[in-house]
């Protein structure tokens, strides 16, 4: 059996449980996938070695002419009415074309732009980016459905089973929605959400072993500026969703939020945070799928309402200044610390998809320190300290 | 023997040699120094356990008022006319003068801001800055000393020592200079340049391992637009002066350079090279010294030159955003990949110094590609395929 590797991820959907090794010890040979064959294609150079190297390959993505109706392999779309993965497909496109619309509406004018991809092996995207326009300097919404491979070490970290078992290869679906959206006007939030759903399947050779399901997300709030009334909006809204599920989803992952979206070497949050999840697989199937989909279904009346009050605000010089130095911050998350973009980074996924996270532009200046008592100053105390917004 | 650690970094100053474990193996557990005793203070949650976590802590740095004579602790300083760390040291300091002098002439009116800081354990540093100037939109030039206990892993990945033998933490000392100047014009290029030095002392509980020393550094030059008879000029400098040493050293470093400074995730160089060398100790521990100093000096010749030239050139919008999106691949470059900055955020480094090689502006634009035969496709091109310019 030759070392096993991960062939593929979707911008932002990090196939591996957050609880599983980390990102270094999941890139070893290169492996990737020939036209749906399962035979993975292993880099003679260390085949036979297993040596951990750097670089991990994965197929190109392949641009299409037209959006297909599914991005599932041929026997997933025969079971396309009613598996989870299928129905978690649809939902994600859904939310796609409404947030689209949702986001091109409020913007008056401007309109996204679509690139389709699919991958040899099975899988693909649909990415839409709207650039430069009149409320949004930069949004984009991204479907992708993945077939990978997951090496056996970072299956048997999820499972914790014991370390004398060596299954191979454990082949994995993913499937995810992600969105980073940042609007022009210094009073008007940045917002990301991100829906995503995992399947691995049993490994063949490690009989009783079994197959798999989580799902992971969130959706987060970046201002620049602090407007206490759209705060308590946007999780207000968060924790309706939840509460139509579970009273402990919102404080847990609330909580989630703000543990996760840390710059670790500023003692900040990005942002003003939400809701955040992974590994989530300790309740019911359906109910998971319906709370994602109700998740999904609530980024629009979170965040539109907020834009519309603050897109036309004037604003200063200044106050751009302190805006694009928190985009700076947004970019050391994303690039440092985001698992998602750190993981696509690592294993060679579709770079435009998974860095159209990054604002237009940003700013980094020496030792800038806010005036204590400004209001730059208080949205970073509350990025340091997080608050409990209702 | 609990697990040793890394206790300090300088923003730059990597102390590990490039052919040693990589940084996710030297993060164990938190230690930090008290004041000039060198007795390691060990988190007690993770004590006696040896887990690798993702949090490693130094001790922060202390503002000083005035300058230090030198860095040093009191033993080298009393050996500071002879040992090379104390001749290493002055080197850097008076480089660190000349270079900010021959930059506040050239920007015409503005001038270095400088923080210094020392740390309990030994050390410290002297960051300079300038931004917004005429020339310059930030410069940044650092010195810096550290004393640091190296974990036993590190040191027998960089000896290649039996792993049966377990030397307990292994000292280190490390000095080094640091630079990054970006200019406001889109035809000035931005420099970097970097020299450090390294010794360990000989473990205590492992006889007969050697005490080491090491050199690494570089000059590189990143420009957004190419003007073929500037790269010559920059080139040719740092030829010069690896060839009053070694014929072999130019080549040698050129291509370590460029294999360096690379992107992985966009198959791009950062810029268009220059020299760049680690782990050098197979020559005259003299002459190592005498060829940094040489390189260090090659500094301001190599560079202002080109920027007289450059600085005051008209240029259009379209340019300037160029500029800034080549920008945004710096901040990649030096965020996902660069050693001293990934390694100085990951041990609480002194943040401001490491990430003043930020640029004050960067810009990120979806699916950006510039048209084939323009002045912008060409730069790229070069940035893809490395070019022999001399």
């Amino acid at each position: 059996m030759p070392c096993a590797s991960i062939v593929s991820a979707p911008s932002y959907v990090f196939p591996f449980r957050s609880s599983s090794a980390s990102t270094s010890s999941i890139s070893p040979t290169a492996i990737s996938l020939t036209k749906r064959t399962w035979r993975p294609r292993i880099d003679t150079a260390s085949f036979g070695k297993c040596v951990v190297r750097a670089t991990v390959s994965i197929e190109k993505e392949t641009p299409e002419a037209e959006r297909p109706e599914t991005f599932l392999r041929g026997v997933d779309e025969a079971q396309s009415s009613t598996s989870v993965r299928a129905r978690f497909e649809k939902m994600i496109r859904e939310a796609q074309d409404t947030v689209c619309s949702a986001l091109e509406a409020a913007d008056g004018g401007a309109q996204f732009k679509e690139d389709v991809w699919s991958r040899p092996g099975g899988g693909g995207g649909i990415s839409r980016v709207l650039q430069d326009g009149a409320v949004w300097e930069k949004a984009g919404v991204n479907v992708s459905v993945v077939y990978g491979v997951m090496p056996p070490d970072a299956y048997r970290a999820a499972k914790g089973a014991p370390t004398d078992q060596k299954p191979g290869p454990v082949p994995f679906f993913a499937a995810g929605i992600s969105s980073v959206l940042h609007p022009k006007n210094p009073f008007a939030p940045t917002l990301h959400f991100n829906y995503r759903y995992f399947e691995t399947d049993a490994p063949k050779d490690a009989p009783g072993a079994p197959r798999q399901w989580w799902f992971g997300g969130g959706t987060d709030l970046t201002p620049a500026y602090i407007f206490e009334e759209d705060v308590k909006h946007f999780h207000s809204v968060q924790k309706r969703a939840c509460d139509k599920f579970e009273p402990t989803f919102y404080p847990r992952f609330k909580k989630w939020c703000d543990d996760y979206f840390y710059i670790k070497h500023r003692g900040e949050r990005r942002g003003l945070g939400g809701i955040f999840f992974d590994d989530l697989n300790d309740y019911d199937q359906e109910m998971l799928l319906s709370f994602a989909t109700e998740c999904a279904n609530s980024v629009i009346p979170a965040y539109i309402p907020i834009i519309e009050k603050r897109k036309d605000l004037p604003f200063t010089e200044h106050q751009k200044a302190w805006q694009q130095l928190r985009r700076g911050r947004y970019v050391e998350f994303n690039l440092v610390y985001d698992r998602g973009t750190t993981f696509g980074l690592k294993t060679g996924g579709r770079i435009e998809s998974i860095l159209v996270s990054l604002p237009l532009t940003a700013r980094w200046e020496y030792d800038h320190k806010p005036e204590e008592g400004s209001e730059e100053w208080k949205l970073l105390d509350a990025c340091i300290n997080p608050k409990e917004w209702i």
